[in-house]
């Protein structure tokens, strides 16, 4: 039992997310916006990893009013959960995922760190551990369907990305594809990790739609189920 | 002066051309392998890197009877000239594009590179050279357009894409992207190389045509030009 799971992410037209210095940069407009807005506005859960978190220190609120008042209006907190994947628990006290907005926060980490890490966080966000070393996502994602998350938007980075398609565990991939080129052998692409070598492993995807959004391209892929 | 230059390639769903090993592997379907003939036809010239001659060894041939027997009639060659940029002057001399197919080929060193070595390939290729370590493209580009070549197809890999990327060097940009994911921080992208960290230095599109091919979708930008 998993939850329907959605991964969206921005990327330039040579596949990257950000530069090799790993800053956060523009990739889409103002619409697109808009659309990952509403898309976290339909989610109960959305999930980052602890790379983006130090890299671009993102609150994932809802940014619009009356996407946040109809949330309300449906009973439902403003903000959907925020979790972050922290194995080794050094998610800033001051991260604005912690500091920002209405809401409740999730910390999953690995079974072996470190307990004072853990208390500090606590204080925080509630706190889930699952896995040794790192985070174990099939153990994740039970415990998140039993507390009743239906819908969870994974919005990157490329490792934690990586991590879902690999292991099959998606229904969707949105990704916008921006006007603009970043290059670099070094920068994170929308699937980092360690990349199969073998092509009866790679993740296969249906076509289910492509829209052009402010200069660029959103397309929609839904995964395809082995025959 | 230089050729009108069109970049292509096919990447996978989240950018990579091939894997981590550096393996050729099959991205697109045969009706954009038949568009990609259609391309190489349409050429006069088609250039790849040393990389992709050592990973995939290509003989960039036209494969198409009839498109070979309309080049011919247009007293054309059967082929384009098939071009390699190789500083060190490193291609084997059982490479595939020096051993099938009819037609010239172009081997560009840099000044420096070894003279036995250039002699060697100087056999079964015209030799180039331009620049100091490394093949320097303006002058590349000076001399193929002074040859008479107009419309020059460069095929990869991702090295020698950023270059003519990064160097402005392009007029369209045709990305095939498949149906399924490879993964890897160490994959080879569209676009490799050092890559860019300044937003305001990245190359900008202009979004073209978006067409589905096989599974997947071919992406056309075009450069677009500075303010
Ligand atoms: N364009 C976009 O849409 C977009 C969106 C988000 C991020 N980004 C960019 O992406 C970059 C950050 O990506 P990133 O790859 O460095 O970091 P990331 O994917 O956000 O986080 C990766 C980290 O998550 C932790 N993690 C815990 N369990 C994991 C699991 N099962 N699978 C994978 N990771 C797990 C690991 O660290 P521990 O082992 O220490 O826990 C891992 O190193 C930044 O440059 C950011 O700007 C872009
Ligand atoms: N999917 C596709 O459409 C597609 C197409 C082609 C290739 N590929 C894949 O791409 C990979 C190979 O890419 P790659 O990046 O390793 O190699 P590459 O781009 O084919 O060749 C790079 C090499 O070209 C030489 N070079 C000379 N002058 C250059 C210049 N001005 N700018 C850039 N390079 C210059 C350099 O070596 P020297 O300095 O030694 O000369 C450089 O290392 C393989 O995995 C292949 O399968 C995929």
């Amino acid at each position: 039992m998993r939850p329907y799971i959605i991964i969206n992410a921005a990327m330039s037209a040579d596949g990257k997310l950000s530069t090799r210095e790993r800053r956060q940069v523009r990739i889409s407009g103002s619409d697109d916006f808009a659309r990952v807005d509403r898309m976290r506005a339909e989610s109960d859960a959305i999930l980052v990893g602890i790379g983006t978190v130090h890299a671009d220190d993102p609150s994932l609120t809802v940014k619009s009013p009356e996407l946040r008042s109809a949330r309300r209006r449906e009973g439902r907190p403003e903000n959907p959960i925020r979790i972050v994947l922290d194995s080794h628990a050094e998610t800033p006290l001051s991260a604005d995922i912690l500091v920002k907005g209405e809401g409740e926060r999730i910390i999953v980490v690995a079974e072996d760190a470190d307990l004072r890490k853990i208390r500090a966080l606590g204080e925080h966000a509630m706190i889930i551990s699952c896995g040794k070393g790192r985070v174990d996502l099939p153990c994740l994602l039970q415990k998140l369907s039993e507390s009743g998350i239906e819908r969870l938007m994974i919005e990157g980075g490329g490792t934690v990305i990586w991590s879902f398609l690999s292991e099959g565990l998606f229904d969707e991939l949105n990704t916008y594809i921006g006007s603009c080129v970043i290059g670099g052998a070094m920068a994170p692409t929308l699937a980092d990790g360690e990349g199969f070598i073998d092509e009866s492993q790679f993740p296969r995807l249906l076509l289910q739609e492509v829209q052009r959004i402010d200069d660029g391209l959103l397309i929609r892929w839904k995964r395809k189920m082995e025959e």
